[in-house]
C-alpha cells in the first residue's frame, strides 16, 4: 500500500503538470526538475550520486538490464556467478545467456538459505564478468553476506550487483561502504507506486542498455519518463529513509510477536530460512500436514492476505525454487506460506492473525490426509 | 494531459486496491480482474482479442520488443525492412542488430514524407523476417499507406509491425481488416498516464520476450503489473474510441484554422509533410529566417508549448532525421517547429497562437541574419 504522502506528491503530475521532461518549454522543464529532485531522493537512500541512478519500469527490468547489459558489453568474458535462490528476473536472463554459450555458476545455499562467500571466491575464474547476489531473499527474507562477497569481487576486479528489491528502504544500504557496482531497487516494495524502479550503476561501470531509442537518461534507458511515478518513488525513498529505524522497530516487534506466538500455539511448524539473519518483515513457515494454498484461501476469507513463495509465481503451481535449493522436502515446501508485514499493519492485526491461523490450521489438520502420520 | 476520467479510475488502485495481480488472495484477484477489463478496452480500440494485448512500459519498450524479439526468434532470417523516418525506438535496435550481422533496409521517403509501397515489395528477399512501418510519423504527422504495405507482407508471408503510437485513438485501426501482426500503442499519447503502453501480437506470431522473470503475462512480459496505470490506460482507450469522431472533428477544425491563418498571415512559411495524408492534430512548419528553438522559447513565454521535431530529442540539438530523410535543406530543418493539438485545446487558443506567432515571427525576423536574403 502506498504512503499517503506518495500519492499526494504524485497528483499534480497526474493532473496539470503533464509536461514531457525532454521538452524545451516550461512544462517540460518543470517535469525535468521534478525527476532530478526525485533521483536525488533515491540516491540519498543508498548514498549514491543522483547521476548514478537510472529509472526503469521496476525490479525485473533493472535485473534484466544488469545480466544482459554486462554480458553484452563483455564479449570476451562469458562467465557469471549468481545464487540458486535469486529472483527469476536474474535467473531467467541467465538461462537465456546459457543458450548463447555463457557459463553460469548457480551457487548453492545451505539449509538456512545462506550463501557461503568462500563459494563465490572458489567459483571465480578469468572469464568471470559479473557476480549477482541478492541482499535479501524475497521468499524467505534471509540476509546474504553481501559485504564479504563485494570485498571478494572488488579484490578480483569483478563487477558486483545486488538485487535489493526486498531490502532497500528496510535495511541500511550504502553503496560506497559496501563496494557495490550495481544495485536494483523496486518502488512498490517500499510503499511507492508499482511499475517503477531504479538501477544504481556506479560511475564508470560499463554495460549496454536494454531499452534503446530516444536517448533519455543519457541514452542508458530510453522512453518518455513516467514523471508522476518517479516523483512518487522519490518520496517513498525519502520516507523510507527518514523512517528506517522507526519502521525497523515496528516490523521487529510485530514479527517477534508473530513468530513467538505461532511457535507457542501451533505444533508441527518450522520457520524456513535463517532465524536471525533475516529481514524483520518476513516470516516463512511450513505448517506440516497442510497445503499452503488451502491455508491462503482460508486466511483470505478472514481478510488476511499472505502468499506461497513468490507472489509473481503464486498462480503457477510450481514448487518454490528457493525452498528446493535449501534441500527442503516436497512436503515441507508444499505446506509453506510466506507472511509479509507491511508498515501499515498493526499489533492487533498480528493478534488476529495468530488466532485465525490457530483456528484454520486445526480445521485443516482435522481433515488432512496426513492426520494420522502426525497424530493431529 | 490526462482525461479526468482516467485519473478518477486510477485513484482506487493508487489507494486501497493495491493487490499484486499475481497473488491468490482477494486483493490480488481484484487487481487481476481490473487488468483483464482494461486489456479488453485496449483490445477493443484496435479490434483485437484481449489475450493478444501485452502491457509494456510504453511505446519505446513495445517497439524494442518487436525488433529484438523477432530478430532473436528468427535465427536464419536476418533481414529487416523499416522506413528511414521511424522513431528512434525502432531505428536504434536496428543499429544494434546491424552490429550483429543483420541487414537492415531503411526505405526512403519522398519530399512529403511518404513511403512508396512498391519500395517495400522490391526490398523483400528470402531472408526478410520483418517489415516495420509506422502508421503516422510523430514529427510530421503523415499517414503511411500501411494497408497496402500489410497486403504486400501478408502475400509474402512476412511479419508486419506498425508503430501506432501517434495514431491509436485518433485514427480508426482494425488489426483484423488491416492484417497487422504486431502494433505498438502508447498510453500518454492518448491522454492516458505516462510509462505504460501495449504491444498487440496476433495470436500465433512468434517472437522472443525482451524482459523475462516471474512469468507474468504468459511469460511474454515479466514484472509486477502497474495496475493503476493499466487501468487508466484502458479507460483512455475506451474514451478515445468513444470520442474518435468527436475528437477528429475537433482536431480537424482547429488544425484547419491554424493552417489557413498561418498561411494567410505569415509569409515565407512551408508546411512539412503531405498536406492531406496527415493526422489532424499535427502541423509541422518551417518559418524561414528563424531558428526553431528561438521560436519555441518565445512561444513558451506566452504559455504556448510546441516542439522542434521529436519531443524525445528536443534537447539533443541534433537535426531531425525525419526532415533530413525528406531531403529538406538544413535551413528549412533549422527553422521548423511542430505544433501538436490536444483534445483539451480550444479554438480561442488557436486564435491566440496565430496572433502570438505573427508577432514573434516579425520580431525574430527583424533581427534575423537572413533578413536581407528574404527581404523581411
Amino acid at each position: 500500500m502506498m504512503y499517503d504522502e506518495v500519492l499526494n506528491t504524485m497528483l499534480p503530475f497526474l493532473k496539470q503538470q503533464y509536461g514531457n521532461p525532454s521538452s524545451l518549454h516550461k512544462l517540460g522543464i518543470s517535469s525535468h526538475n521534478a525527476i532530478k529532485k526525485a533521483k536525488n531522493m533515491i540516491a540519498s537512500l543508498i548514498n549514491s550520486r543522483q547521476d548514478e541512478i537510472y529509472i526503469t519500469s521496476g525490479g525485473t527490468e533493472s535485473n534484466n538490464t544488469v545480466i544482459y547489459g554486462v554480458a553484452s558489453y563483455n564479449k570476451n568474458k562469458n562467465h557469471i556467478i549468481v545464487s540458486s535462490i535469486e529472483h527469476d528476473s536474474i535467473l531467467q536472463p541467465c538461462c537465456q545467456l546459457e543458450k548463447k554459450g555463457f557459463e553460469i555458476t548457480y551457487l548453492k545455499v545451505d539449509e538456512n538459505g545462506l550463501i557461503n562467500p568462500k563459494d563465490v571466491e572458489k567459483s571465480i575464474n578469468d572469464r568471470t564478468c559479473l557476480v549477482s547476489i541478492m541482499f535479501v531473499n524475497n521468499e524467505i527474507g534471509t540476509i546474504q553476506p553481501i559485504h564479504k562477497i563485494s570485498d571478494i569481487c572488488s579484490k578480483n576486479n569483478i563487477l558486483f550487483h545486488s538485487d535489493c528489491s526486498q531490502s532497500a528502504g528496510k535495511l541500511c544500504i550504502d553503496v560506497k561502504n559496501s563496494k557495490l557496482d550495481m544495485l536494483t531497487i523496486s518502488s512498490h516494495k517500499m510503499n511507492g507506486p508499482k511499475g517503477i524502479g531504479a538501477l544504481y550503476v556506479r560511475s564508470g561501470t560499463k554495460l549496454s542498455p536494454l531499452i534503446v531509442g530516444g536517448g533519455q537518461q543519457n541514452g542508458f534507458r530510453s522512453g518518455t519518463e513516467n514523471v508522476a511515478s518517479i516523483v512518487g518513488f522519490g518520496i517513498a525513498c525519502k520516507l523510507s529513509k527518514d523512517r528506517l529505524l522507526q519502521n525497523f522497530i515496528h516490523f521487529n516487534k510485530l514479527q517477534g510477536y508473530l513468530h513467538h506466538e505461532i511457535n507457542k500455539k501451533i505444533t508441527h511448524v518450522k520457520l524456513n530460512g535463517n532465524a536471525t539473519r533475516r529481514i524483520p518483515n518476513n516470516l516463512n513457515f511450513s505448517f506440516f500436514g497442510i497445503n499452503g494454498e488451502d491455508l491462503i484461501t482460508k486466511l483470505d476469507e478472514y481478510g488476511i492476505a499472505v502468499s506461497t513463495g513468490s507472489a509473481c509465481k503464486s498462480n503457477t503451481k510450481k514448487a518454490s525454487h528457493v525452498l528446493k535449493s535449501m534441500g527442503l522436502s516436497y512436503e515441507r515446501i508444499n505446506s509453506s506460506i510466506r507472511i509479509t508485514i507491511g508498515v501499515h499493519n498493526t499489533m492487533n492485526e498480528m493478534k488476529q492473525t495468530v488466532l485465525v491461523l490457530d483456528k484454520i490450521i486445526k480445521e485443516l489438520r482435522s481433515i488432512s490426509p496426513l492426520k494420522y502420520k502426525y497424530n493431529f
